[in-house]
């Protein structure tokens, strides 16, 4: 196949970024668009046979929306937002090209795609489903095909619930008044690991409120939180150590 | 100062075996002994200068009131747990010689001293903390002394909410039923290393157990993690996305 070029609309920051700069030293043109810079959606749709959908999950539907109807049958429109139910029925409904939903799981920080995570769901796939699998697989991505679902239902676990409950700590440490320096002088590696992933959630409010929020099974998920908690509180203080170690026991034979 | 034979009460396995193979590469005669091998607490106190206490927590000070007793008064009582309170208390009720609380924030698993933190509880020493605090520091230990009281303080925030957070993020993860093969996946480089400390959690029990369970401090911390899980929940399920990213947003501005 030809190197034709791709269109990366929020491809100016993030991990949209990321990828215009991965496609470009893989040998295509990349054009990227920011809110006021770059091709509008009419304009990328007629030049790129690839157009990716990169911006905040709060606003991704209503770009899909605006680039869907430009897109041509032959061409393929994907995402790359952590949620995938929503923008792949968006894609579905807004175009009438191929359609993959894509979640990369790193962060612009890393250096390649070697052994880095990748959902795909292909949605309405033939014709561009081998060209992404080959490049993606090319530079090392372990990839994942799933459906939009499942996708989002294990989301819930791995992002949301996780994401939560940082947010807990996050919030339970912050009351306590201690900074931030004097925890770290009484910390492991570990839990200075944990302390990071503090200051990282806080420092990207709209990423990971809506990766909490908008995932659709966030209530499921608050519950499983709040009971967890509720099981482990009168184990710790009432019953006390033992009373703990029994119940992580049966745990660790469960996993 | 000669080398001097230092005593390890529990240095068989774990940190108690760290700190024996670190003095002895450092030119000390170290004798450990487990729940039935080695020196008794009477032979190990006559025989030994330092005498270091490195027990689980529970049964750290009875183990503490059994050699008390005999170190003289010239000598070092020190242990290795991760409160400080409850054993610095009992090494100064149980013994005439000095006392010092000492926890390493580091595991077993490390390979050197370098870089890593260490709190120092210097509760009745003089002729040996200079020492102490010199062997530590010669091989690239981050030293911090401070009080029984105030260790436990902040213990109960990097320690016990920590774990206690872990906890509830393992629990929740197990009751979705999705194997952990499956949700790594589907994970980043940091979810997996989440992932992680919940094994590692759920295959130590007894320790864990004890780190929460035991800390002074557990109502209170109890208290904050539930009061942050409910300062959230209504913000994700009633509110949405906005209103979550907003209380984030107050948070990083106070940060």
């Amino acid at each position: 196949m030809d190197k034709f070029p791709i269109g990366i609309i929020g491809g100016a920051g993030g991990i949209g970024r990321w990828f215009a700069a991965f496609f470009e030293q893989a040998g295509y043109t990349v054009h990227v668009s920011g809110q006021t810079s770059g091709l509008r959606p009419a304009e990328m749709a007629a030049a790129c046979p690839v157009v990716i959908v990169s911006v905040p999950i709060g606003v991704t539907q209503a770009v899909i929306r605006e680039v869907g109807p430009h897109m041509k049958k032959d061409s393929l429109l994907m995402d790359l937002t952590s949620l995938k139910t929503g923008p792949v029925r968006s894609m579905l409904e807004a175009s009438a090209s191929e359609v993959i939903g894509l979640h990369p799981l790193f962060g612009p920080g890393v250096s390649s795609l070697e052994g880095q995570n990748v959902v795909l769901c292909p949605a309405r796939a033939v014709k561009w489903i081998p060209w992404l699998r080959g490049i993606l697989g090319d530079y090392g991505a372990k990839i994942v095909e799933t459906t939009p679902e499942r996708h989002d239902e294990i989301m819930a676990v791995v992002q949301a619930l996780n994401h939560l409950n940082t947010l807990v700590l996050g919030l339970s440490i912050r009351e306590t008044g201690i900074s931030r320096e004097e925890l770290e002088r009484f910390s492991t590696p570990l839990v200075r690991a944990r302390l990071e992933a503090v200051e990282n959630l806080f420092s990207h409010p709209q990423l990971y409120a809506e990766i909490i929020a908008e995932n659709p099974h966030i209530s499921r998920i608050l519950d499983l939180h709040e009971k967890a908690f509720s099981a482990v509180k009168p184990l710790v203080d009432q019953q006390g150590a033992e009373a703990l170690e029994a119940r992580m026991r049966q745990e660790n034979r469960k996993g």
